[in-house]
């Protein structure tokens, strides 16, 4: 869909997302200015350094008015909050979006703070990320070829969410749409429950007593598996609480197939053992086939 | 310790592991003469045309015949008939090593195969590997920087233990003695059991209905965590039966720790989740911190 040029867009939270939000807009013309506000001063200072923004607020109401387009980009836990102070300046035809990895509760604050401007809101999660966070890591190619999931619910503005559509395909992302629900049952089977199996791995092996052999001779495979045990604490111990239900029915359906894989492994049942683990590296290259042709640059 | 140049080494099973020894060894100038075999006649063929061996054996016994280092590295299942053949050419200094994952079953296997020349067999592990395989993936750097665990027993001969430890080192290989059981123990928990954790998550993802859709979102964690879930179904099922009793060990010790997080989970207490997690967290950057630090080629 062809994007009309944004007058203002507000950026609320220039850390990674935010911040790459804001240069990709820039880059492609996509929008006339664009002003920011972070809790954090001496990030927000460092986004207008940058050039990550062209104006500095002093509050997220600062930054919401006269805004066509506000991105929430706080962690969520701090999306309420920002939502309660936007709300006090949007203009009456604003668009409000944010790029938080559980939806379902995300709407339920949103349609408790915005109250009659809840059309406005339109449900947003970029499937985009870096090791690195923070606005200094900010790039403008972060979204080209993203997955952009988009949850609008029956009250929301079709107006709203073709405008936040348009933002996101001028910055390279790909637009999908679901229902808030079946957005937190897909990521927690493809993208919470891998994190907390990640985490508790490394848990459980960094708690005992020869920890350190352990870890002397873990290689290649237990970098693989962990490697998402290095992400935020504080952002998954969020996510998790947030999609609570979807993410204990994962757990408990994990833990059933774990136990499938161990009592095999007890009984000596080789050929089932190998019909499993045959069908689930068949699966593997299939998707790995699959993400390249999507997106052919990672 | 300073490497006698070796007359002749044979190596049976001219796979990723075997050839790249061979490869390794000669450009270190630590073998004047290398005989191959392998029961696939082709790769034996391609192995020879490659380089990779100077000659061809029509046998393990005619390989091993006059070798003063026999490596076997050929699938654990194929161990104990590849040295019941090797046992019966095998000269009476020569020394036979092997590459298998798993440890005290090829020790027990060597022991009865072997008889009156166990005490020359010295059990390996070189800790390296790569998503190909096959002659053609051999490399000559493959084991530069790599821990080569040997697991030596009370019978084996000191003078062998030196003659495998002399040959890795001069492919770049970092020796470390275990006791087959403490190997065994010890890569159940840190290659074994993530390797049981992916496959079993793949299985759980791909059985489903809803699987296409599932996939369509997965990204970048799934995608490191299921790597190893596209490593051979053959091998990982030989792997897990082989070493059963330590595996079943892990993989009840972290069913008890996922259900600690499970709980934590379903009760919301936020606190003690951000806690283990960032004990995690903090044990993955320590690991990834000593492991540049060990290959910093890596």
């Amino acid at each position: 869909m062809a994007m009309r040029r944004l007058k203002s867009v507000a950026v609320i939270g220039v850390g990674l997302l935010g911040g790459s939000f804001a240069l990709a807009l820039r880059r492609a013309g996509a929008a006339t200015s664009i002003v920011g506000f972070d809790r954090d001063r001496e990030a927000l200072a460092r986004a207008a350094a940058l050039g990550v923004i062209d104006t500095v607020a002093e509050s997220a109401s600062e930054a919401a008015a006269g805004a066509e387009l506000v991105l929430v980009a706080v962690p969520v836990r701090s999306v309420a909050a920002v939502l309660r102070d936007v709300a006090q300046s949007l203009a009456a035809d604003a668009v409000v979006t944010d790029v938080g990895s559980t939806k379902a509760e995300v709407v339920a604050t949103a349609r408790s703070e915005l109250r009659e401007r809840f059309a406005r809101f339109v449900p947003g999660h970029p499937i985009a990320g870096a090791e690195a966070s923070g606005v200094e890591a900010a790039q403008p190619e972060l979204f080209r070829g993203a997955r952009i999931v988009l949850t609008p619910v029956a009250e929301t503005a079709a107006d709203a969410v073709e405008r936040v559509s348009a933002a996101w395909e001028a910055v390279g992302g790909r637009i999908a749409i679901l229902a808030p629900e079946a957005h937190d049952r897909i990521f927690a089977a493809v993208s919470h429950l891998p994190h907390v199996l990640s985490f508790a791995l490394v848990s459980e092996l960094a708690g005992r007593a020869n920890a350190a052999e352990l870890m002397g001779f873990a290689a290649g495979g237990y970098r693989d598996f962990t490697r998402i045990a290095a992400s935020s604490p504080e952002m998954w111990r969020d996510i998790a609480l947030q999609n609570r239900a979807a993410l204990l029915d994962e757990l408990d359906r994990y833990a059933a197939r774990l136990a499938v894989f161990r009592a095999l492994i007890d009984q000596g049942e080789g050929a089932g053992l190998e019909r499993l683990m045959t069908e689930a590296r068949s699966a593997r290259h299939a998707w790995a086939a699959l993400a390249r042709r999507a997106a052919p640059g990672e």
